[in-house]
């Protein structure tokens, strides 16, 4: 064969833009690639690797006629169109939660888990952004030195929301700049020069969505279901990249040069730790790359086991896309894509 | 007598300007007041309570002819001109590190620790602007349960550093809304849309010398040499006001609920927190508040003991200057100002 035939689901968006430029970037052996959007895009073109393309609607027939199929267009599209694709033969990678916790759909991260892929039935998942850059700092961590406790705070940039929340950030800060109030649309209350202790929606116990999205996921990735998690997410006033001051309990005492030796040489992962010199990861910087970025590991001088860190991805990269498109590649290399289709 | 003869050292500066709006709406019973400021300013005019005031020198001369002097103008002209003051029998409430753990000089927070102030020896210093909320929600919930360790991550506002630095992050969001890139000048990095894990200096540790301004200031103004304190501190593009998200470990179990209701009677400190109607404090909206407000109070799920809860504090007024004008008021109160002047 010379190639996948692939659709992306949310070619529109935030994270469908990304990923077709990832497909393009590292040279993805796509046979053909149908972008397919909400109505209102149908009919529209779309430049992807030099070829104009049109948007088009996710149709049961067109899913039926590929065999890779990215989603990135929330969890109710997921959710209705990711089994018509299954069923129809094609691989799904899922951006969205719809799927994540299903225990017949492996959630992976290629240099985490890519062995949970072998158990696929036509889904996998991708994580919450918050979740990968976690997960891929604490695994190698976790195989020298049980990980007992991570507690965690993020500051999130807005395209985690989308394209819209980009603009308003953008609409907002000129209002303000401009002595006008802001406008709130997408968030609830003005993100401009503020901070919002709220990403997605607050469950009874007083956590959000996103924040016990990190605690099931990373337990669910790391194969530790006992590992104890909490988080508090934030958005920030930025456009990209998510950063994350995480806090780490282990079985034993660990040095802060041990921990820097371990992820030094973990896959996708980068050190960027020189204080001294300023020397440490920004989301500003870490935008438009792929490693997880990791800076200021310290011991934690609150507790004889505990480590100190912070972390910075670029949430539409290696947060979503990336991580989205190696899923497909380590399944090419294994031999699971293209799916053996039923005669 | 008629009032207190006051000087304010730093009079232009970020926390210097509050500090008189606050003297004035607090209608502070000063007979006089005398603006300071470095050498750039002398001669210049000043509108203060309705009286155009003329910034001065402060010389040994002027620091002896007043009362009281607030001092917000950097560690440095503390370490110089407290001693001189203090010695001349004015008292002098010190926003700098300079002396903040000077054995000698009480560290207050009146709502938190006002009996350390009968000690003073002429100087009294006011806590970093990150430590005040922290202590001021730790100490009505250690009276009632013992907290054994806190571990916090922050959200700092540009005011912190100063007048020049918001004015750096209104110039280069200018900048890059624009499509320009932004010009570091206070910054090491770009502020703008973008997230610092850096403020103050870094130690050989790891640490910043504002974290651990976190650490030892606590355990100081709570009388908890023992406390186990660990923090991040991060700039965030955001104007004024800090925020912070805080895990607290107790000696004993504590739900959500009665650490809120500790919280909602304890003094200075506001509960905003339904999230359910996505009221929990913001940067934007408690800039020129008073209180210390305390959100998304809520059990830790990865400790037994534990509490996450959500600070936000106006930096500008309680995190210095109106801290410092209430540690005047309640030495009034206690007789302590004006300070009996030796024959």
């Amino acid at each position: 064969m010379n190639g996948l035939r692939v659709a992306v689901v949310g070619a529109t968006g935030a994270v469908g833009q990304v990923c077709l430029g990832i497909l393009e970037e590292r040279a993805f052996p796509a046979a053909s690639i149908r972008v397919c959007a909400s109505e209102r895009s149908w009919g529209k073109k779309l430049w992807v690797n030099g070829q104009e393309l049109t948007l088009e609607e996710a149709t049961p027939e067109l899913l039926g006629e590929v065999d890779l199929v990215f989603i990135a267009a929330g969890s109710d599209t997921s959710r209705e169109l990711a089994p018509i694709a299954a069923e129809r033969g094609a691989m799904v990678i899922d951006k969205s939660a719809a799927f994540r916790m299903d225990p017949a759909v492996p959630l992976v991260v290629p240099e985490v888990n890519a062995g949970d892929l072998d158990g696929h039935r036509g889904i996998v998942s991708t994580p919450n952004c918050s979740t990968t850059p976690l997960v891929m700092a604490l695994k190698p961590l976790d195989e020298v030195n049980r990980v007992t406790r991570v507690t965690v705070a993020t500051y999130q940039a807005v395209s985690g929301t989308g394209a819209a929340a980009q603009e308003e950030l953008r609409v907002q800060s000129g209002q303000v700049l401009g002595g006008d109030a802001a406008q709130p649309d997408v968030y609830p209350h003005q993100i401009a020069f503020n901070v919002l202790p709220h990403v997605a929606d607050f469950l009874d116990s007083g956590y959000t969505t996103e924040e016990m999205k990190m605690v099931f996921e990373t337990r669910k990735i790391l194969h530790r279901p006992d590992l104890a998690v909490s988080a508090t997410c934030v958005r920030v006033p930025v456009m990209v990249s998510h950063s994350e001051a995480v806090h780490l309990e282990f079985e034993h005492p660990m040095s802060a040069e041990e921990v820097s030796e371990v992820l030094g040489k973990a896959p996708g992962v980068k050190l960027l730790d020189e204080p001294s010199s300023k020397v440490y990861p920004m989301p500003f910087d870490v935008a438009g790359q792929d490693p997880v970025y990791v800076g200021r590991v310290r011991r934690d001088e609150s507790h004889p086991n505990g480590i100190v860190m912070w972390l910075v991805l670029d949430n539409l990269r290696k947060g979503a896309a990336l991580n989205a498109v190696q899923i497909a590649e380590e399944m090419m290399s294994k031999g699971l894509l293209p799916r053996g289709r039923a005669a």
